[in-house]
């Protein structure tokens, strides 16, 4: 059986465990978390406690003198949403074809459990070939990462020693597209928050009571719409305090992107690309915070004037935004509105990620990117943004005093956190051959 | 046993079949109609079958020359909504006091299954005690009037000879408040639709797509929004077209009910009564159209860009308005808002009923005026409007040449459509004895 296969076998397994880290039993949780101690038996691998999910821990030292590398991904998926969504049951790993790559389709397959596990394979692989391993090499794989860590910090705070390392590497993150190589060299912050309008204290038929009594859903409606100009600019005072301006030197490399609008668009599926007026897409993307309403809901089909509605508002953050100030300029203009006859409230759901950024001449980012053009030769490696969230990068920095290098062998086109999550089977190969190729050039340096 | 509690006893099982009619199997709509001929023996009770749910259809034609009535109502009920609101299981029929009243709480207590079963009572005690009753009497009880009796229209126009009357009399509908008597002249129309706002083909991770396309979530805030000015009035070009300036008679006649705005307010639990600015309260539930987002509902609590939002809508209709311009008036100020990135449409859900109204001075209004006030002596019979929609007056008057008066025991304030609905225990006697004194002068006139 060839590397890939033998790692696809595995990754049937594990993704068959519904680890959805917001609804799964502890007990489903514990059992994702001691499957993958079977593959890391190489590294001592084992279950520890943490206030919430356990951590995955493991280690492989036996380089003395070799820089310590941490590998840190995680073992949780996100909920399935909406079943009839899938095309096929996200539990049951299923081979497939997506716009012509050969790919495994389900949930976590590449967010992140096929991304972790090549890594582990890739170990399991050059110990046995050699006998030794370029790197020392520590594992932290968490259960609540798509939950926001709440209790990762605590943990690592706790076990700081024992977790001492030159640097982090992180398997989860994805590759920015599908056409090239890239390293992301930065990450964007996050907040979260609810805000919920509530009217009368129970529904009320909308007839019977209709035009007398404040809507909560219109009110909430009015609320959401105060929070963006109407071409897209967020609307809440301070909002963007901490933004870099974009220098001209980030616009030239930016522009020198190649980024196909049209293709991009289609792509998605919608009638026409928007946002933040003023700025191209590629950096709206990479380079502006948003503020984006996750989910709303309300009453329901039928006649009445709902008591109560509810929204879930994130903010992506870049550059300088403090969280914490982001949270409370969102909360005082969302509390600001004037709306007759319904109490608001913001509930924070205490979220609180700032952006992240690993300089391009870092040494990790060049061993990283010597080591991918390695394995793409005559391609260029690009240096990408996370447009997403990765919690533990400010964590590892505060804590372990290292920076994190985001080496995740995913790409971002891969449904992550939708459904029909799926992984390209082509990125498990070049995954572990550059894993190879980073370790080594970890260890020369 | 008392009259009462013989009713009570009967309402517990007819309350136990679960008979909503948007989401009960056949089955047990079926069941609900057939126990209810089991209570119309005295009048040939029997299904027949529409192209939904069937009717259940009976008469007593034994007072020749006096005349007939036909009693109209519903044996369907509204779904349960949110079980964990309910205090007490909705389809156990409980005994309770409410507001310091003596009460029966369950789904259907009040809408319609109590205020129906009192007039079969009533008929059967008659004929037993006097072997006649003063007028000829029909029944229709359909099962579909929770979803806007979609198909009852077909079944009256077949069946028109059979059901031919001097006038309807509902025991749908509802007193307006529990401290008077009151009678209802008059009813709003009602049209529904559903906006639906759609953008990428699949849900998006917000962070590494967020901020380059729009949010649907965004996008019908602002469409909610755009439905009604800041201060409540609806901002739908045409909406009002046909709606009755107010009279300084009609407004004198309002100015002279009690209406305690405060207690009304405290009542539903709001923190200030609001609506369409100029009119007072009462003015505004009586006499104003209203445009209602029942509910919406799009993405989730989680870090997506939904790919879609929807929202369910309808208007309550008052005069002259007509149902058809009112839909096409909200379709075009909806399909009319500029949303750059999003597709927009709206569903028309077809329901379209006229507002309708019966004259003070027409004989069955006098009659059933009369009947109250000997019930509850010394007590003035207000005439109420019914805020809510009652499909088939337009339906009999079109199809029967006949007016419908509203003889509801049902009261307002009774959580219809909504949890813990309930209905008063005391209405049972009351009703029993104004629907006799109502058949008496009806033969007397």
């Amino acid at each position: 059986m060839s590397a890939t296969e033998e790692v696809l076998a595995d990754l049937a397994e594990y993704v068959a465990i519904p680890s959805d880290s917001r609804s799964a039993t502890p007990e489903t949780m514990r059992a994702a978390a001691e499957w993958l101690t079977g593959q890391l038996a190489f590294a001592g691998g084992r279950v520890e406690e943490t206030a919430g999910h356990p951590v995955v821990r493991g280690e492989w030292l036996g380089a003395p003198g070799a820089p310590t590398v941490l590998v840190y991904g995680h073992y949780d998926v996100q909920p399935t949403g909406d079943l009839t969504a899938w095309t096929t049951p996200p539990y049951e790993l299923t081979r497939t074809t997506v716009r012509g790559a050969d790919v495994v389709r389900g949930r976590g397959a590449t967010d992140d459990k096929g991304p972790v596990l090549l890594v582990l394979h890739l170990a399991r692989r050059l110990l046995a070939e050699r006998g030794t391993l370029p790197v020392n090499l520590r594992f932290l794989i968490e259960g609540e990462e798509e939950i926001g860590s709440p209790h990762l910090g605590d943990y690592v705070r706790a076990h700081a020693a024992e977790l001492a390392c030159d640097l982090v590497v992180s398997a989860d993150g994805a590759m920015w597209r599908p056409t090239e190589p890239s390293i992301s060299i930065a990450s964007k912050g996050l907040v979260s928050l609810d805000v919920v309008v509530t009217g009368a204290s129970t529904d009320l038929h909308s007839g019977r009571y209709g035009g007398t009594v404040a809507n909560p859903v219109h009110a909430l409606a009015r609320l959401l719409t105060s929070l963006h100009d109407e071409d897209g600019t967020v609307a809440v005072p301070g909002f963007y305090d901490g933004v870099p301006a974009l220098t001209e030197e980030r616009r030239a490399e930016l522009a020198a992107i190649a980024f196909d609008e049209d293709a991009y668009r289609d792509f998605l599926g919608v009638p026409e690309l928007a946002g933040e007026p003023g700025f191209d897409t590629l950096t709206r993307l990479w380079e502006r915070p948003t503020l984006e309403v996750n989910g709303v809901t309300g009453g329901g089909k039928y006649s009445v004037v709902p008591h109560t509605a509810t929204a879930h508002v994130t903010c992506r953050l870049v550059g300088e935004q403090d969280p914490d100030a982001v949270v409370a300029a969102v909360t005082a203009h969302v509390l600001g509105q004037r709306l007759p006859g319904v109490r608001v409230e913001v509930h924070d759901d205490g979220v609180r990620v700032p952006a992240y950024r690993i300089e391009p001449d870092h040494p990790a980012v060049v061993a990283g990117r010597a080591a991918l053009a390695e394995v793409h030769p005559g391609e260029e490696v690009l240096l990408a943004v996370i447009a997403g969230t990765l919690p533990c990068t400010a964590l590892f920095e505060d804590v372990l005093g290292v920076k994190t290098l985001f080496f995740s062998f995913a790409t971002a086109d891969e449904q992550h956190h939708a459904p029909d999550e799926f992984f390209r089977v082509a990125r498990i190969e070049a995954g572990m051959r550059a894993w190879a190729g980073l370790w080594d050039r970890l260890a020369a340096s």
